[in-house]
């Protein structure tokens, strides 16, 4: 039996509320109906404890009885085995799973991250220094597009993959990424309107609000 | 018993050579000591069947019997499966290799690989535009740095994680990055000085020097 705590920030700044990456992992126990518990540690003051299980200092971590695991994606994949409702149980279906995991992670959102740090520092115009970056995230959303029109979900039944795929291309059209992107722009949209997901992004929310309270 | 084919390109420009990610393919099968064959696929013209495997037009992808995986992360972690030299068998071994496997690619390499575009492109000077994606590595690489001074290797015993994150570490190092941070420098030496290093980027430079001779 699982005995899973996920632990966040105690508060973040507002415009980060609703893409910090407890969302994923929270979306995840949603869809597989597993409790657990929401612990917080300090975005101001980070100390020791928090290095010694997340070492980038970042959140989230999950612990499960006494492992603790960092990694968004780790995180997820820990989780899948916990749940056919998040991976499937063959062989085939754990490895296309996996490969979009990372694809979500490591093709995508490193194309993604950059291009955000542009946009959020001003800094994403026509620009010598900008352009590879730019064309680096069209490269992938450009292959990404057939793939997403093509199909419900990235491998074959909704997963973990999809959690972190459209977590992903959910924070590019959110910075106005995906706009000659349709397939990639509706895919966000589906996953968004699953029911976990919309109890996930409003405990997320609730939970930096209720630090706002605290702090008055 | 695993049927392994590992495709990559049958040629690629000479200063990528040594550095292309069929690297990390080859490494794991020679720690694991699993036979495999080595496909190739044109660099110049990627046709549909190559997208078929990887969408992102790509290398490397592994298969297994009927079995197409891409993604070097999914394909380590396939390869962890079939052998304890390349993942602990017990699940905390195992879950500190999947989070540093995570954090190799969407922690490290996702700052990285920005940095390595501005580098490449002539675009890594202290301008407005570069400053908050080169300062995004060395936040990585100044917590990569503690962890590396106080261990051997990640997770344990040397796994799919170091592979992942030495060779992360090793492109950095090679376009100077990092010059300060020697644990760092140090952790990348001492996996590349591993035989089945050694052998698996011999193996690459022949390969593509093969490929020059073909085309003579």
């Amino acid at each position: 039996m699982a005995d899973l705590t996920l632990t966040t920030f105690d508060w973040i700044p507002e415009m980060r509320r609703g893409f910090v990456r407890d969302l994923r992992v929270r979306w995840a126990l949603e869809e597989a109906g597993l409790p657990y518990r929401v612990a917080s540690v300090p975005f101001g003051d980070r100390k020791a404890a928090h290095f010694a299980h997340q070492p980038f200092g970042q959140v989230p971590w999950l612990t499960d009885g006494d492992i603790s695991i960092f990694e968004s994606g780790a995180i997820l994949l820990h989780l899948g085995g916990l749940s056919t409702a998040l991976m499937p149980a063959d062989p085939r279906g754990r490895s296309e799973t996996m490969e979009w995991v990372f694809a979500a992670l490591n093709s995508v959102e490193m194309a993604s991250l950059p291009w955000i740090i542009l946009k959020l520092t001003g800094n994403a115009g026509d620009t010598p220094t900008a352009k590879p970056l730019i064309d680096f995230l069209k490269l992938r959303l450009n292959r990404m597009e057939p793939v997403l029109a093509g199909r419900e979900w990235l491998a074959g039944p909704f997963s973990v993959a999809d959690i972190l795929m459209s977590d992903v291309l959910r924070l590019v059209g959110r910075l106005d990424g995906l706009t000659n992107h349709p397939a990639c722009r509706d895919y966000v949209a589906r996953a968004a309107s699953r029911p976990s997901f919309v109890k996930a992004h409003a405990d997320q929310m609730a939970h930096f609000a209720a630090a706002d309270c605290k702090a008055r």
